[in-house]
């Protein structure tokens, strides 16, 4: 049966690996939409191969190179955000929401608004926006699957369980390249040492998050809005070889596990083929070659960045949309060497002790969260 | 609701259990008949706690203690082998199978004939007797549910799977007490040293083949009726700390592992709440505190018995059930000290390599291929 399929972020790591998955079964997907947000010339040669109806790219001023690509043939091209959002709205099957950023919003909501299948890759929309956006798939009866491969692992342990039979939701964390550093070494901790992410292949801002730890903050957010079983039903565990994505308890005291390579098709694949599954050609798991695997409990005194992110599902309303802005503009500062390593999430606890704002109650609300916690963030440098 | 249940072996380590579970939620069950072999004085007491509506021992010569026990209640007391197999055949809506050996088979057999949901804890029904069995509970549609603490784990891994979509299926073994044996070693093994599990506290018989890992031989024979994804998909890991039970990968590259205490409980409350999930009081998990969690390759050169159950699955028809009598007999001779342990393997290998019976086609013929496999291992001794 074919199913088609819309891609906001289509030129990204995840947009690439689905497309991935879509090559090796050409004939089961028919491919409506693909976005970028400038990359005119690879959106363009993806839309030709894929045979998409429509490509759009976000940044308007690009528009121009985009039509100029695809002319000739007879996909249509558009610009800005308001053709992101169409695109989202075709009502495809399944749409994949790879869009980084805030940006990628208002795109979701529109998928959401389909009452089709979500395979969310977009952080923001659960971080910044998860009362607002969880509602919105409840009242539009859509189905929110989660690429991360934490959440997709925690999704795909819980398969038809239910939330009261759970006793622990356990996150795991690779604990980032300063594991085992002390407060002193963490103090002068560089840009380069902190860009060496031991076990995944990301972008510079996830990278300096995974570091801080604040990336399983934000994770531990947006488990949280997924899984709603209670702030103390939810936990961190560092486990240095992410081998184990994350793991759900039974009250039963039976424990279950999703493993994996480091390769997001595997969750893209267990997504697009939900509730079934479908071939990749990723390496099978080989534990005796991996030989241990190893768990600690984090330490948030060194990264406390799981305890900003734990209290701010604690304060709700805007907190974490705060958290999520003021730690863009802090890992932006400590990339651009404006401030050290341990400030990231000095600066974040900074922000988040001032006032907060009142609970957005709209998308455009959450914008207004997002860019006064930049603003407030960026005074606090 | 309240739903009924038989437990075939009450007074055994998984009734005892099972007993325990039942205990926990009162209400929720309707104990229908409790058996034991022997121990008359303690079923009764059982009997009489959980309100039975019958207590049967297999041992005939028991059952004067049994009604002795009984006098004065309104529980039905009988004894001898077709009483179990009218105890299985109740019909209540779970039968928890938990009878040590062949003595088991026919009750089993009785159980799956009612169709209703079956809780398997007895190994020969389906080392010696699988295809027999397997038959029966697609013709009869009972539901299967494994109570073994691997095959529980490879079941919920599978929830609602298709064995189609399965790479591997992969058992876990502790290694058992030798794991780290040289051969020259292994060959003075004592009875005492065999009879020290590492993990699980069991009985005389299985801890000894736990230490030749013939356990992990006749569950890979179970693994490979239960989950039929064919011998070249099954495979065995060994895993010191048995935190890992079993796992399946998918052919996406996720695997799903289900992870406990060393404790039946956890198992059997799956069996007894499946689909869903009840409450035991076993611990939770806690890697932390657990530390590491290893893993290598099975070294058959000084544990041949896994080898040896993976040709007996490929030779088929009798070989299985010759293996089982072959190895019991072995075990037995070890535990009297007529033979080392090293001899325990080597004795199942030569009985294995006598002329095989035909393919037994009942529990009649299986019980008969039992008997002279363990006529011929005796011979060999």
């Amino acid at each position: 049966m074919t199913r088609s399929i819309t891609i906001l972020g289509a030129t990204g790591s995840i947009g690439a690996s689905t497309l991935d998955l879509i090559r090796q079964d050409r004939d089961a997907w028919d491919v409506r939409a693909l976005t970028a947000n400038c990359s005119a010339k690879k959106l363009a040669a993806l839309a030709v191969e894929f045979g998409a109806d429509m490509a759009v790219v976000g940044d308007a001023t690009c528009l121009a190179d985009l039509r100029e690509a695809l002319s000739g043939t007879s996909i249509r091209a558009e610009g800005g955000a308001q053709a992101l959002c169409e695109a989202a709205a075709l009502g495809a099957d399944v749409t994949v929401a790879a869009i980084v950023g805030c940006a990628g919003l208002a795109p979701v909501m529109a998928a959401v608004e389909q009452g089709k299948t979500l395979a969310l890759a977009n952080k923001e929309a659960l971080v910044s926006a998860g009362d607002i956006l969880m509602d919105a798939v409840a009242k539009h009866g859509a189905t929110l699957l989660p690429t991360d491969s934490e959440h997709n692992a925690i999704f795909q342990c819980l398969d038809g369980g239910e939330l009261s039979d759970i006793r622990w939701i356990t996150l795991t964390a690779s604990g980032g390249p300063f594991r085992e550093w002390s407060h002193e070494q963490l103090a002068q901790a560089k840009r380069e040492q902190a860009l060496k992410h031991p076990n995944w292949d990301m972008g510079a801002k996830i990278t300096i998050d995974s570091a801080t730890m604040m990336n399983k903050g934000l994770e531990f957010i947006e488990a949280w809005h997924l899984f709603p079983v209670g702030l103390d039903r939810l936990r961190i565990v560092v486990h240095p070889q992410s081998v184990i994505h994350s793991m759900v308890e039974y009250r039963d005291g039976s424990t279950l596990a999703q493993l994996g390579p480091p390769d997001m098709r595997v969750p893209i694949a267990s997504c697009l083929a939900w509730p079934g599954r479908m071939d990749t050609n990723c390496k099978p798991l080989d534990l005796p070659t991996i030989g241990q695997l190893t768990f600690f409990e984090p330490d948030e005194d060194r990264f406390p960045a799981t305890k900003l992110a734990r209290e701010a599902v604690h304060a709700g309303g805007a907190a974490p949309a705060v958290l999520n802005a003021a730690n863009e503009v802090a890992v932006s500062a400590f990339l651009d060497g404006q401030i050290t390593f341990t400030q990231i999430s000095a600066l974040v606890a900074r922000t988040l002790d001032q006032q907060l704002p009142p609970p957005p109650a709209s998308l455009a609300e959450v914008l207004g969260v997002d860019g006064e916690a930049r603003r407030r963030a960026i005074e606090l440098l």
